[in-house]
């Protein structure tokens, strides 16, 4: 279990991560502002952050949140898909401009503004917002913070992007893969409300390596689907997400499995430091169903029980009641009209066997033993700026029923969670 | 809006519903008793109730739980099914019997004491259980106590069953509706880990009226898909969930029609009941969609926003976070491959319209008059044995596309809720 005990000694090994790719140059700004949707108060904190290539690239993809109620951003990222090559992408916390009167009209006239800064075409930038859905974009306070962030722009760290683009994330995110002559170097933000597909959470991936455009997009979704579609921390999908990969085409492409090792290895890092991060999360659970008769069913388990808000609880309490997993499980298969032969499941909690041939396998010292695991993998939800060891509560259930097999990352759920979410726009 | 200020004036009204139909005696006690699976510790208190008919009935009907991995007590509840007459059911707490080693013979053992007692067969008895999932149930200690429940047997009123059966329950739930000559009596418990499926759910429902069996089976599946299996504290289901009705025949059935709106009085009556006692809730949610496709969709959809923690945090905190059942809409039907026309959907909270024409439509004097609103539907989820009123908190939404409707009850997510499931089993 590698440990950090300060922010310091987190944030060290971080920079050391953090150098951008040739050809790409990042800047953060912070601005205040009074919304529309309320005449009084404090004014409100918004960042704003931007990721630049020096020359417009052919070569991006994108991926996009399956809501329904998608916000302005996501409608005109789809759209830029088809653009001939893309500059770089303009990110804002505090409001998501989703589904607000004239959100659409809102991002494209930051673009343009921030396109005539840049001597770029609109069309070759895209937005990315987080935030509170429903009120409308502070457009012009905004504008008048665009000249500063462009001054900004630097081409050493990413880190200063990585930072603004958190929310109520406690610490930033980075990883880095090196591959061929190359290297990848993405950040993420998101510490709730993220479900398998990707829900709130922002993720910007860098590359030097000359990856075709098909290519890196076939190999963005593939690994998305294989990394930060396989976390819950709760079961809601955000209006907003997106995960984007551009490649400034400096250094000569990899083969492609390399490649997509390579990539997959930097997003499921963030996956893990976005589980590791949730809100409130106190314990991050990883749950490996394996013996499944299908890859789908097999998530599906996995999240019915990192989703199941008893076992969250029971976990945060570090109280080893087993019987809700395989509560959660049963309720899952019910629920779907799928088949158990509950005699050939074997569940195992930090690798101790707590039910097999039908019937729990507990007793006193197992008990104990357990209770003692599930306090050694906590961590101090209360503790910010940096993930104080990377412990995971393993939770292993063996369908035996197939031969497919996941791995599901989720959080427990504790006080600070509702604490956190009942009191957000505040 | 009904309020009770205190514990008594409540008792009071529930006292004048809780008369035991014609032919019915019921009665309870209270045990401690040491868990197998744990050595050391304070014994832990478990309740035993009884609802017993004067004479074998033949017409009784019972409704499961689908959960995969079913407790003893609903395996042999589901046999029973066949049987040609039933006398009654014994009732437990603390430990539900779930995949317990040996639950079944235990469970049996303890039916045919019982019934040494009552000069019954074991087989015209039911069990039920609920509590802590793979303990064993001490069945020395539950068989030393039969004697003395027997001996409580009374045909006045059915309110001390109410109170045995209670778990994390505030208050007992006991409703009543008079049909024909005759009336129907129903208690339930339960107060949390509930879902649409009657998860954690047990309830018994006695009337005097002369039902046959096929009818009475008919209409309780009917009436609990329109009541119990539409409400939703959090998103599990447990593994015991049961509803069970006897008749005594004593009194001329009704038109099939009247019986069956009664019973569905009794039923939404608990249920609501059992919503607002919620584990920790603070604010009961009464979300109504309509205009959809179909009435599965419908009650999809409404159960999407019922169970979405950030939906359910944010009335926690009487934050007007309207965003958040957009974006609960929005996931669900992304996730499930379903079409929204954005532009159709009208969303209204506490009567106010929140949503429309593809847009948010929110002020700084609307975001004041809901934060208002959701404060007056709030209640203190520390004042125990009482519920303090009966007001909700209402969601329409009208998807604009079809015409079916279904109403869905849910809670909101308090620091209490997570208190109680942390700390359940200590």
């Amino acid at each position: 279990m590698k440990s950090y005990s300060s922010e310091d000694a987190y944030l060290s090994d971080l920079s050391a991560r953090a150098g951008l790719p040739e050809g790409f140059r990042a800047a953060a700004a912070a601005i205040k502002f009074l919304p529309e949707e309320r005449s009084v108060g404090e004014p409100l904190p918004m960042k704003l952050s931007l990721i630049l290539l020096d020359r417009p690239t052919p070569d991006f993809a994108a991926v996009f949140t399956r809501n329904r109620f998608p916000g302005a951003p996501v409608l005109i990222g789809r759209e830029r898909l088809d653009e001939p090559a893309i500059r770089g992408v303009l990110v804002n916390t505090k409001i998501s401009n989703v589904c607000a009167p004239d959100g659409r009209r809102d991002a494209e006239s930051l673009l343009e503004s921030l396109g005539r800064l840049l001597k770029a075409r609109a069309r070759e930038l895209i937005a990315a917002s987080t935030g509170i859905i429903g009120w409308k974009l502070p457009v012009k306070d905004m504008e008048a913070a665009l000249p500063a962030l462009v001054n900004g722009l630097q081409a050493e760290t990413i880190l200063p992007a990585a930072r603004a683009i958190m929310t109520t994330d406690s610490f930033p995110k980075v990883r880095r893969a090196a591959v061929g002559g190359g290297s990848i170097v993405g950040i993420a933000k998101g510490a709730g409300m993220m479900e398998p597909n990707m829900a709130t959470m922002l993720c910007f991936v860098c590359t030097d390596l000359a990856v075709p455009r098909d290519r890196l997009r076939e190999d963005l979704r593939w690994c998305v689907d294989r990394s930060l579609n396989r976390i819950s921390v709760d079961s809601d999908q955000s209006t907003s997400d997106m995960a984007i990969a551009f490649s400034s085409g400096r250094k000569p492409a990899p083969a492609a499995g390399d490649f997509r090792r390579a990539l997959l290895e930097v997003l499921s890092g963030l996956a893990e430091d976005i589980v590791r991060n949730g809100e409130g999360a106190g314990h991050v659970m990883r749950i490996r169903v394996s013996g499944a008769r299908t890859e789908a069913e097999a998530a599906d388990i996995g999240k019915a029980v990192a989703n199941s808000p008893l076992v969250k609880t029971a976990i945060y309490g570090n109280d080893p009641n087993v019987g809700r997993i395989v509560s959660s499980i049963g309720d899952h298969l019910g629920n779907h009209g799928l088949p158990a032969d509950t005699d050939a499941v074997t569940i195992r909690l930090g690798g101790l066997e707590i039910f097999s041939r039908g019937a729990f396998r507990l007793d006193a010292e197992k008990e104990k033993a357990l209770s003692g695991y599930l306090r050694q993998m906590g961590f101090d939800p209360k503790v910010k700026g940096y993930p104080q060891h990377d412990g995971t509560v393993d939770i292993d259930i063996h369908m035996g029923a197939g031969s497919s097999q996941v791995e599901i990352l989720g959080t427990d759920l504790s006080y600070e969670y509702v604490r956190e979410n009942a009191d957000y726009r505040s």
